[in-house]
């Protein structure tokens, strides 16, 4: 099994708040052709260290990646110090400065000098295309061994790794293939799922199994490894089957798919349309929706009805409703969804209302207490949850809930007209 | 100033889902008194590695750290690839055994054969008390520098160090005082900025400065340190002011604010109440101005007309202007902004629309085409942008743009109204 080493480059990832996510995804990238990470390394704009760390890193292992440190500025030293720790010149690239220069025209803006120094290039090393930004990146072969210098931006660093790495990588690493796939689950906790599925894929000894709480859901992640990619594919799927004819319509993803891709998808099946109105998420049901490319054909209108004359004038809640129950209640996360979508005249509309706190709450009504309404030309319901964690976190698992309501519903609907 | 390194052990933390969290806790600790984190390691179960990584850090570093590897079983090899690294003998410590079964006890276990291992100790070293697990940490002082060996699990590492290493580290430092600040920029480049104010930080040698772009913004971080802590501040905060006279109001924060955190305090220092209409961003204005806690005392309605017929029902948007112009283009921008404003009887109201892409475009109006508009009670206007990036970063930065808009418009009322 070959043998690779990460060096992320940049001393903001080694203050208090910075944490290197590109080693993970490389991980995974990795592990998928079957190399390990043997070691990671943090090194912040410190000549030394980082050259020491390369050497080592070279000598040590089959391949390594740095990521980061080939920005236009001085503390980005990734360039020479690379160069150094391999005993190669820097060379000057005419062709890439060319590049740099028509880049920035078509922002409409004259190159500043100090970019030049990205049109430097190790000897010897293999030129590899940054379409979305100005590092370009370096492959470079010694005794057998893969040196790979990336950009740190992760939008630049992941396409540049699949188009020009990972299919030398694989050639490399032989034949040799892992799978992996992601159920997600949400409405039973860790340990009940844990329960529930381990007597059956304890039965699977060539799957790697784990289950991860994530912010409001449940992850069964699956890891198959096998020298036949039909080989590792068909276990997978015949594990990943039985696991959700264990779990149900708790399952709401079976290929790691986003909640919102879930519910556009089947919106998209059965040809209906949505709206959205929310209080305390503030747009962050709509945003999610419509992150989703193509979310047009599906999602119409939302309305974030913060403030009450707003919920009274645009979704047509009643203002004795609002004095009655208080606007976080289940009849005005009925009236907000009823009302949007007799506005947007989509065939469903969901709302939330709640206490995002951290202020606001009340003995009452305390932070966390959020209401989910739902509403299709035949119903109108809602649900009352009461949501662990800050800020950030109700927001999100209320988004999430609202999502999940509406897609139990809309299955509920087809499944009880298909019959 | 002392450098620290800091190695995770564990082959856990190699794989594509788990990342350390301890160092991130670590650096802050050390970085309050003054000790910089010079580099960050993570390796698996890998004697070799391992041995040479602890090495290498005690040669270069004043200050090495290693959490984790410290369990009973066979791949917890933290405490003899430390001896030998060292050149020290493990010693097997009776009184630690003891303590150790008594723990077992308690519990109303026999203690297993196998965590005897734990009971051994580098020689020479301080043993540094668990209470809240059974691995103890170590302490080794090799010709002045520090080793510190400590347990993975948080809540064991974390009490262990404050309470029996960071007295010890604060009298090795002496007295240092570091402080922080962050500026961001929006409106130019990383390296126009750097170009710009390069002149000013480089005559402030006591302070670290560096230059990150960030999505949609410049950051320049700061850092000062000092035996004084007023004198640190001081020093932030001349250069901190120098650098916003030199770069003026292109400066959003200048205390690591976000944009909608500043926006926020705006309108709330002058009373005044926004709307937000929104078609390309989805919602993604409303949640990021939303996400500020108290954001119900400015922001009041945001609007979603992703849909044309939503645009002309709720935000009174012309059906001819947007056959005319198409819904993407600064006559629909303007009127989506002063419908959303008449609408919600607010002060501003801000509007988005868009090419978010990846479908959609077209020659006339490509991908990352987005208009912005702008209304208040006495003028009405729109910016036309491009934006690069996939449909996330467009989505982002168009937010980000429509704010800072806002923010500009906003600032210039109050300026010239205060002459």
């Amino acid at each position: 099994m070959l043998s690779a080493e990460i060096i992320a480059i940049g001393s903001e990832l080694l203050t208090p708040t910075k944490t290197d996510t590109n080693s993970l995804w490389l991980t995974e990238k990795l592990n998928e052709i079957g190399i390990e990470v043997k070691l990671k390394t943090i090194v912040g704009d410190d000549e030394l260290r980082l050259e020491e760390t390369i050497k080592d890193a070279l000598k040590r292992s089959d391949i390594v990646i740095t990521s980061g440190g080939l920005g236009p500025t001085e503390d980005d030293i990734t360039r020479q110090v690379s160069a150094k720790a391999v005993g190669r010149e820097l060379v000057f690239y005419e062709e890439l400065m060319k590049e740099l220069a028509e880049r920035f025209r078509r922002w409409g803006r004259e190159m500043p000098e100090i970019n030049k120094r990205q049109a430097f290039v190790i000897e010897g090393a293999k030129v590899l295309p940054n379409p979305n930004g100005s590092a370009a990146g370096m492959l470079i072969e010694i005794e057998n061994k893969f040196f790979v210098i990336l950009p740190g931006p992760p939008r630049e660093l992941k396409p540049m790794f699949e188009t020009c790495v990972l299919p030398k990588l694989r050639e490399k690493a032989g034949k040799v293939f892992v799978k992996r796939r992601v159920l997600r689950v949400t409405g039973i906790g860790e340990s009940a799922v844990d329960e529930q599925i381990a007597p059956v894929y304890k039965s699977y000894a060539a799957v790697q199994t784990s289950i991860l709480f994530n912010r409001s859901e449940v992850e069964i992640h699956l890891s198959a490894q096998s020298n036949s990619e039909t080989e590792a594919e068909k276990i997978l799927e015949e594990l990943a089957e039985k696991l959700v004819k264990k779990l149900g319509i708790a399952v709401f993803a079976i290929n790691g798919e986003t909640m919102e891709e879930v519910v556009g998808k089947l919106l998209v099946e059965n040809g209906k349309t949505l709206a959205v109105a929310e209080s305390c998420t503030g747009g962050l049901i709509g945003e999610r929706l419509t992150e989703v490319s193509g979310s047009s054909a599906y999602f119409i209108e939302g309305v974030t009805a913060y403030a009450n004359e707003a919920k009274i004038r645009t979704l047509n809640v009643s203002r004795m409703l609002i004095e009655e129950h208080g606007a976080v209640s289940a009849e005005v996360a009925e009236a907000m969804a009823k009302g949007m979508r007799e506005r947007a005249k989509t065939d469903y509309a969901i709302s939330v209302t709640g206490v995002a706190g951290p202020g606001g709450g009340t003995m009452e009504k305390p932070v966390g207490l959020v209401f989910i309404g739902y509403s299709d030309k035949i119903e109108t319901k809602s649900i009352k949850i009461n949501l662990p964690g800050d800020r950030y976190l109700i927001r999100w698992r209320a988004s999430q809930f609202a999502l999940d309501f509406l897609r139990r519903k809309v299955l509920k609907k087809v499944e009880s007209k298909s019959n």
